[in-house]
């Protein structure tokens, strides 16, 4: 295991994307360097680290060689195969460490994880054969939504279950995957939490934003979000229950479903996390930072909110607004250096201050 | 010459010290990728930067290829040979452009500059000979500084005359080099406003700031700073008429005394400027950024101050402090990843929100 960087150390980033970008910004406002390890050959993150591999995840040489390179080993993303992690462990530390990875990786684990934990999650039943899924309607009730229990983002991998009726082309869908049935829960919106947690067991939570989606993809997070007092409380606490139980170092998302029955769990994410962004325009210290600051050992930055204010995700064509945008009184705009426009494909985002 | 890149270009930047690295930090959260020139092997910049050059500026082969490969060139310092802009310019645009330079990198074109613009300054005299020398020190009095006319910074290149019979050990330190003979202004304060115009004729200046330099290094910059509204008025202002006669385009800092009689211009540098470090954790959107918007022709951004703030910069073995002032309430400290700790050497800053 490598000595902890306490400065100019070398950060090494399992995945290029946007969030790995930022994550090599921060990293550099605080005088450290950034290797980027991807599969692809130029990824977002690239332009703005000192080095870059470009390996898949089963090129234990590659592995091998870039963790012997670093000084600390972190993730912009949870679905890192095991036997990666097994490789890079010998050589250097992981934060977020592996229990973070274990539970989150797997939505079955997840939920029964946050139950064990005194928590409330939507109900679900983990599904291998067409008749545990029909079981599972019967329990749990139509609609439902099938989703495969592990490697899911930005609702890929979902299937809606709205009648009995549906459980043989739902199954089908899942392509032989395992799968988890998930009751829908009534909720009034949907919020997150942005928590940070140092070696030391210091936490630190931005304040809950307020989060819209379209077509499964953020769209909006609004800050401060609608919640009552004691909703607030909750919302918090539980993000560092959940934080000190996995003795996390780094920053999680934690996506909360606001009903009249309380807080519900919704997932959570072991790393930074897009309804975060806006901390980059409304705090001292950023989430990119936070997440920098704990995994190095440094004391958390200060979390507080000096605005109110709006993160809105620029997807596709709609990048073609940022210029105008840039030209608007109170917005910051944030784009990913993206070449290529996709419909779907997150480009950039802006924060827009609100007086 | 190139086309502007509106998005996702590559952006030149003529040396990767601190303010380049800054500058390129800001050109990736645009979405474009920074290429940076710098004579030394690994510059601060070079950690942050999609490529580097390491070259001198004499280089032809090296800055034709560099020209070459970038959409638009700008600098982080004023004192670029002729020869290398020359080369330069024939393959791309160089903003700020060739007059800001011409001007700033002299000391006495700099002050004539400035008082046919209506603008005052310390006396001054140029001083080519012993006898030059001897005759400014009449008009102008003691004590006064010599200063070398070209390449001096942080305090570097000037002497104190104190005496008329200081003169010939004065001029002798000016080892030949061509110098100016400055009068001492009684001040009571330094302020500087850091102002930004693009290619269409549009300004937005930051909120002055208040200096306070130590052993010729600048110490702290505290805005707002101590100015009445009709100084705080004429520092904007005659910034905007500084840009304007020079069709300027990108950041400028000029500094400021401020005297019982008004303000007098001490200097002006065409490019992001130390004393501007406090806009990034004080603004929507920070003086680099800022920069990089005017050289590409992008909207201005907003430059309201959302904040009181105090910068500090961390000089030689200050950094040491980096980690405890890190977890400071307020504060966001800034490290520029430079290896070796020098005394005199700027290696990070840090900004406190004052509340």
């Amino acid at each position: 295991m490598n000595d902890s960087p306490k400065t100019g150390g070398i950060i090494g980033i399992l995945g290029g994307g946007q969030l790995g970008r930022m994550l090599s910004i921060s990293a550099a406002r605080l005088g450290f360097r950034s290797h980027i390890f991807d599969p692809s050959p130029s990824p977002p993150a690239a332009d703005v680290a000192h080095s870059v591999t470009c390996a898949t995840y089963h090129d234990e040489a590659a592995l091998c060689q870039f963790a012997k390179a670093v000084d600390v080993i972190t993730y912009e993303f949870e679905n890192i195969p095991t036997s990666a992690l097994d490789t890079l462990e010998k050589f250097c530390p992981i934060q977020p460490g592996r229990e973070a990875l274990r539970v989150s990786q797997d939505r079955v684990l997840e939920k029964e994880f946050l139950n064990n934990l005194g928590l409330k999650t939507a109900p679900y039943a983990p599904i291998e054969t067409i008749y545990d899924l029909k079981n599972a309607i019967k329990t749990i009730g139509v609609p439902a939504i099938l989703k495969t229990r592990r490697f899911g983002y930005d609702g890929k991998g979902q299937t809606l279950v709205k009648m009995h009726g549906d459980a043989e082309k739902a199954f089908k869908a899942m392509q032989g995957k395992a799968s988890v049935l998930e009751g829908l829960v009534e909720f009034t919106h949907e919020v997150s939490v942005i928590g940070a947690r140092n070696v030391n067991g210091d936490v630190a939570c931005f304040d809950p934003g307020e989060n819209v989606h379209r077509n499964g993809i953020l769209h909006t997070t609004t800050v401060p979000a609608r919640l009552n007092a004691s909703e607030r409380t909750d919302a918090i606490l539980l993000t560092a229950k959940i934080m000190n139980k996995l003795e996390y170092v780094g920053v999680m998302g934690v996506e909360l479903f606001v009903t009249s029955d309380g807080l519900i769990v919704n997932e959570i994410a072991p790393r930074v996390h897009n309804s975060g962004h806006w901390t980059q325009d409304a705090c001292v210290v950023d989430q990119f930072e936070q997440h920098i600051r704990a995994v190095l050992g440094w004391p958390l930055g200060d979390a507080t909110r000096h605005t109110n204010i709006v993160m809105e995700n620029l997807v596709g064509f709609d990048v073609k607004r940022a210029i105008e945008l840039a030209g608007t009184k109170n917005v910051a705009v944030h784009l990913y250096g993206k070449a290529k426009i996709n419909a779907g494909r997150k480009m950039g985002h802006f924060n827009r201050i609100l007086t």
